[in-house]
C-alpha cells in the first residue's frame, strides 16, 4: 500500500488485477482506499462498433493530459470469443497515450465474474480514482448488455453515433436514448451528420424535451412545440439548467481532432449540472447502493454455497430433482432455511 | 394447464412468457412441469455473426420436421441497443417453418433477468421439453458472454464457423475449443474450407485429440501423433466412442441443404455418445445443481433486498458510505446478519 500511496504504477496496475479478479484480500484493499473514492468525474463512452469510441478516447485524454489533467481509461469488453481480437487495433492506437505516467489504460474482460462486468468495472473504477485520477473513462465495445450497463458505473455518459447510424437510428433501444447525457455525431464531416443530429434531437423532443445544439455548451429546455428555437428559447435554457438536464447533440471529428475541445466544455457542464442539482449525490449512491448488495451477494455465494453442508445437501438432492420426483423449487426452501442457519453462524 | 396439457400453441406461448418474465406463478408452474422434463434432446448452435447460424438452424428444422419431429427453437439474443434490428432478416427467413405447428419458435433478449439470460434460456428449453418438443435448438447470435453460456444449458453445443473465419481461428478463444461438441464448417463450397477444418482438427490435435472428419459419422480417436489417420485409426475411434468424444468438423453448405443429413447423424451420435458414456447425466445433473442455486438466489433477492427492514438499514447507511466514512464491505456484514434473520422468519 505504500507503493500505492506513493503513486507507483506498478502497485496500481497490481492494485486493479486484485480487485478486478476479487483475489484475497480485495475487500481489505478497498476499504482501505474507501475514503479517497468520489473526486473523480466519471466519464462512459458506449456506441456502436466503428463508432469511433476509442479515436474519441484517444483525443480527449490527450486534451486533459495538456491541461494537466491525470486520465484513467477502463474498456470495457464483454469477451466475445469470436470476436476476442477485433480490439487489438484500437488498444494499439492507444498506446502512444499508454507510455504517458499520467494515464493508466487497463481493458476489462472479466467473464463471470461475481456481480458482472460492471462491478468490477467500478471497482477498478474505485482503485483509479483512489489513486489520484482526474478524469475516469469507462469504455464500452459497444456489444451484449455493456452499453446499458455503463450508465450504472458512471456519472456522465456520452453515446457516440455517426452519421451512417442514422438508418437504423429509430431501431435503437428505447434504453440507450435514457441513459445518455451527451449525444456524439463523430466522423461529422461525412453526409448524413446534420440530419443524424435532427433525427435524435427529434427522439429527445419526443421524450418531452428539445435539446439546442448549436452553441458550444449545450443546454436544452422543455420547447417540444417549438420548432425554430431562438436566442430566447436558449436562455430560457440556460435558466432551467439546474432543474433538468437535455442531452445535447455534439458533432465531432474525433479523427482530425475536431469538437474535443466543445466535447470537453460539455462534459465540464454536465459534471457542473450534476453538482448543482443534487443528481450527482443521488446517481453515486445508487452505485453505493448497488455495490452494498453486490458485496452482500458474493458473501453469500463464498460463505453460504460453498459450504460443504450445502453442497452435500444439493449432492444429496440432485438425484430426485433430475429425475423428477421433487422440483428445485421444493428442494430451495429447506436449501434456503440451512442457509439462513450458516449465515447466522459462521463469522466473517 | 389444461390447454397446455392439450398441447395448444397459445397456451405454450403464455407458459413461455410466464418463465421467461419470471412472472407471478412461475415457479408453481415449473414445479408441475418439473416430472415432464428431459425427454427432448437440447442442442446449442453458436457461432460468429454471419457464419450461418438462423440458415442451418432453418434446415436442421425442415429435416427434423421431415422426419415426423416436433421442434422448438430458441434465439438467445443479448440485446445490443445498436444491433437491436439486425436479426430481424433472420427471424423473418424463419417464418416460413413458423407456419408449422409442430414448430415454436422464441427469441430471448431479456435483459438484467434474475439469474441472466443463459437461467431464462435453461427454464423456457425446460417448458419445450415439458410440451413434448423432441428437439429444442438453442441458438446464440454470437456476441457478448452468451456463446459460451448456451454450454451450460444444451446437451449438445455445436460451434459454426465459416472459412473466412480461418484467419482468426488462433484469436478463437480457448473455452469456444472446451464447449463445442461438434464444429461445423458452413459454406463450405467456399475457397478455404479444407484449411478451416484442418486448422480446426490441429488445434483439436494440441488438445491431445485428433478429429477424423471424412466419414458421415465423425467420431474421433487420441491419436495426436499419427499424420494420416487411415481405417484402422476410424475403426479404432468408434471403439473408443463411449470413452471419450473428439468433436468432429462437418462441413455444410446450409443455404444448399448439403450436409445437413451428416449434421443430424453426428447429433444423434453425440446424444448416444452422452447416455453410454453417462455424461448426459453428468450434464443435466449439473444444469439442476446451477438452477438449484439460482433459484435460492432470486429468493433471497425477492425476500431479502426488497424487504422494508433491509431497504431501511441500507438507506440509513448510504451517506455514511457515500462519504468516505464507512466502507461497503463493513456495512455488508451487518447487512447479512439482519438478512439470515429475515430468511428464518418469513414463511416461504
Amino acid at each position: 500500500m505504500k507503493e500505492f500511496d506513493a503513486g507507483r504504477p506498478a502497485a496500481l496496475a497490481r492494485a486493479v488485477s486484485i480487485v478486478e479478479d476479487q483475489r484475497a484480500g480485495y475487500d481489505e484493499l478497498l476499504t482501505r482506499l474507501h475514503p479517497r473514492i468520489g473526486r473523480a468525474q466519471r466519464i462512459g463512452i458506449t456506441g456502436p462498433p466503428g463508432a469511433g469510441k476509442s479515436t474519441l478516447t484517444t483525443q480527449l485524454v490527450a486534451e486533459w493530459r495538456a491541461a494537466g489533467l491525470r486520465v484513467g481509461v477502463v474498456a470495457v469488453d464483454p469477451t466475445s470469443p469470436f470476436t476476442g481480437g477485433a480490439l487489438l487495433g484500437d488498444r494499439i492506437r492507444m498506446e502512444r497515450v499508454a507510455l504517458d505516467p499520467g494515464v493508466f489504460i487497463r481493458s476489462l474482460a472479466t467473464r463471470g465474474s461475481l456481480g458482472g462486468l460492471s462491478a468490477a468495472t467500478r471497482v477498478v473504477a474505485d482503485v483509479l480514482d483512489a489513486f489520484g485520477f482526474d478524469r475516469i473513462l469507462l469504455e464500452t465495445v459497444g456489444v451484449g448488455q455493456s452499453e446499458l450497463d455503463i450508465a450504472r458505473v458512471a456519472d456522465t455518459t456520452v453515446v457516440v453515433l455517426v452519421p451512417e447510424s442514422g438508418d437504423s437510428i429509430q431501431t435503437l433501444k428505447a434504453g440507450l436514448m435514457e441513459i445518455a447525457d451527451l449525444f456524439v455525431v463523430n466522423k461529422a464531416d461525412r453526409p448524413g451528420a446534420d440530419r443524424m443530429r435532427n433525427d435524435i434531437e427529434l427522439m429527445l423532443g419526443m421524450r418531452g424535451g428539445l435539446a439546442l445544439a448549436d452553441t458550444p455548451a449545450h443546454h436544452g429546455v422543455e420547447l417540444g412545440a417549438i420548432a425554430n428555437p431562438g436566442k430566447a428559447a436558449r436562455q430560457a435554457a440556460r435558466e432551467v439548467q439546474s432543474d433538468r438536464w437535455i442531452p445535447p447533440v455534439l458533432r465531432t471529428v474525433a479523427a482530425k481532432g475536431e469538437g474535443i475541445s466543445d466535447l470537453i466544455t460539455a462534459l465540464d457542464r454536465h459534471q457542473e449540472y450534476l453538482v448543482a442539482s443534487g443528481e450527482q449525490q443521488q446517481r453515486r449512491r445508487a452505485r453505493w447502493r448497488e455495490q452494498l448488495i453486490e458485496v452482500a451477494e458474493q458473501r453469500i455465494r463464498r460463505r453460504v454455497w460453498g459450504h460443504p453442508e450445502i453442497r452435500e445437501f444439493i449432492e444429496a438432492n440432485l438425484p430426485q430433482v433430475a429425475s423428477g420426483e421433487t422440483s428445485p423449487f421444493h428442494v430451495a426452501d429447506e436449501l434456503l432455511r440451512r442457509a439462513a442457519g450458516i449465515l447466522t453462524t459462521v463469522t466473517p
